[in-house]
């Protein structure tokens, strides 16, 4: 008999059979004898037509409010799968963030989990009740609600299962699991059995979206057992561990792509020592994260940097650039939001120095420009302009898994 | 400075506008600087909304988990009436029933309030904030949420005002206050300035259905000074008090009637002691309540008893009577829902006899047959066919309020 932390989306909850649907999962996992703690999104859009409602009455409310708004979303769909889950006849109870022992700091809107008391669940479990938990939520020292931001629902779900040393933290979506690369726009990507979390981790950030970074990067930090899996197919998902079992992994493990950035490029910065540290420690003081940098060897006392950054903080950037001109003595800025990052991530990259240079042929024959380039040890990104982008993964995608099977 | 309990009902907070609107009615009243804790139901519908969610799921749900559902209800109506306040600039804090500290016990769906540990409202409060309280809802010993069943926000705000010993507590509603009888279909109806308790507890039973019993029982208890009035005529509403200050009260304060009802008669009773409490301890053990009861006198060693019962509770007190046929020895029941009460109601009765049969004048004069009669020392209620009821109601109130004036 194991414990089994179950998570499932705003997508699985959406409405009444979606809900039946997953207390059906619920309860047949807890047949075969398991204990149960299963952590729930808000349905559907619910939490978008809060957001909207709230948005109605006041565009900058503040975020201890909407966080009290907000928090009534999981709070509905896990009160409705308890009800479903008492229609199967089978015992179970709903908790809120508060009531399960969710603390967190005061982050309203992007609250980080402190700990989770886990007196009441532990309680819950003896009494052999499946229990019910909203994600995405918690209360600070105050005794007020927080929301945890993006990726707080899964992030609750491997808290928990961290907390309560669970056997499998089984995150339900609505994909299979992980893929080679996205299924939607790439013919031939498959599912992966297994994936390590660094693989993952690398795969979240460059957009597979699947899982979230934060509930990834908690998972390997307390070595939770994930799996990534589908709650509409039944069918097994993917695993995410510390080592994947396979001895002899293939070089790589999926391709991503990533539409939503920009780069801006410093052109003529004169050529001395500080240039790079003013520059990037000015856009963290900011707050603005940045992902790929390249910088040109110096010709004639000058030189250019130019970086990538999410969309969103493309203008926010060329404003604080544009205020340091004077100190940092650069000619002009050039912006522009027509490109796309393209990934390829893989542990067994490390010991297979060829396989950028696959990567890199590939798009040559695909006649693709490649803009920027960058590296680390289980991952190659490119920049490519954005009109290429889906082609680019497809005929990358083709090199690794279509003309050579796994590799 | 006074300290003010202000409750909004669920129409007052249906929209947008109109939570803009209460927004308005608060801050005004903080200007003036007075100390402001509010009290909101859910919006408009969401409570039936919630409900159908659950039904459509699981109609035979926990009442524990039907808690849970519906408790978001006042927390969203509450977030985006802190969200209005905030966007007009005022300090606002909105606090669930467990924040609030509304201890209850736990009859889920009914639960009673035991206390309310005002710590944080007073913390709030004394930062001059203004405190939106979510109405109808606590938790109890285990931690868990409870509400409190019909009427339970406007008791939620009396309780709050009798706990924090306020000055005034204020139940705003979609009418401008008691009137002498319902004024959508009496003509002549007119708005009442003050009302004792008494008389306001005998309306609330009487379906007035302006004010809860509960909360007007409570607020006798703990001499709390009520204002029932509009959230949107912004006139001066009915003060509900111990005693009213008018020396001279007038015989009559209003006229009510309650059509959902029905009668039962057992007819040909053994005319023997222990038949009626036979009865009615029955019914009581089956939770159903009694209102009029009325037996014949007995006659060839026979009797019948008839009594009433909410329209609700008809079937259930046919089948239990129908149980006892065998123990009761009588010969058949009658049961009719077309029946009507229609009920006068005045502290100024107690001294003046004359006021029954001035009622029951105006109905004769108008046709209108009377089946029961029942008194108390400040009300006289009759049953009459359901399809005089309405008239029923128009000729009393002529009579006491339009060719007499107030008496």
């Amino acid at each position: 008999m194991s414990l089994i932390v179950q998570k499932f989306g705003g997508t699985s909850v959406a409405d009444a059979d979606r809900i039946r649907n997953v207390a059906r999962i619920i309860t047949e996992t807890y047949r075969r004898g398991h204990s149960l703690v299963v952590v729930l999104s808000a349905q559907g859009d619910t939490t978008d037509d809060l957001i909207a409602k709230a948005g109605e009455i006041n565009p900058k409310a503040s975020k201890r409010e909407m966080d009290m708004l907000l928090s009534t979303g999981e709070q509905i769909s896990c009160a409705l799968c308890a009800m479903a889950i008492e229609a199967m006849g089978y015992p179970v109870v709903s908790l809120t963030g508060w009531q399960a022992g969710f603390k967190t700091n005061s982050a309203y809107g992007a609250a980080r989990i402190k700990n989770v008391r886990t007196e009441r669940i532990l309680a819950e479990l003896d009494k052999r009740k499946i229990v019910i938990v909203t994600g995405f939520q918690g209360i600070n020292k105050y005794g007020d609600v927080t929301t945890l931001g993006r990726g707080g629902s899964d992030t609750s779900a491997v808290a928990l299962a961290a907390t309560l040393h669970a056997d499998l933290c089984q995150i339900y979506t609505d994909v299979d699991g992980v893929f080679t690369a996205d299924p939607r726009s790439v013919k031939g990507a498959r599912k992966l059995d297994e994936i390590t979390y660094d693989e993952m981790l690398e795969l979240a950030t460059l957009g597979a979206q699947v899982l979230h970074n934060r509930s990834v990067e908690m998972a390997k930090r307390y070595n939770v057992n994930l799996e990534v899996l589908s709650s509409f197919s039944g069918q097994p998902g993917t695993k995410v561990k510390e080592v994947a079992k396979t001895m002899e992994k293939p070089y790589v493990s999926g391709v991503a792509k990533d539409k939503n950035i920009a780069r801006l490029a410093l052109v003529g910065l004169p050529d001395k020592p500080g240039t790079a540290f003013r520059i990037f420690s000015t856009l963290a003081k900011y707050g603005i994260n940045v992902d790929i940098i390249l910088q040109s060897i110096g010709r004639n006392n000058t030189k250019d940097i130019s970086f990538t950054v999410g969309h969103e903080d493309m203008d926010k950037a060329r404003q604080v650039m544009s205020e340091m001109k004077d100190i940092l003595g650069f000619d002009h800025i050039d912006v522009t939001d027509e490109i796309a990052k393209v990934s390829i991530v893989g542990a067994g990259m490390i010991n297979n120095p060829g396989v950028a240079s696959l990567m890199f042929e590939a798009l040559y024959n695909a006649g693709i420009n490649i803009h920027m380039i960058s590296t680390s040890e289980i991952k190659v990104s490119v920049l490519v302009d954005k009109c290429d982008a889906d082609n680019a993964v497809q005929v990358i995608h083709d090199r690794f898994f279509e003309e050579y099977g796994s590799l």
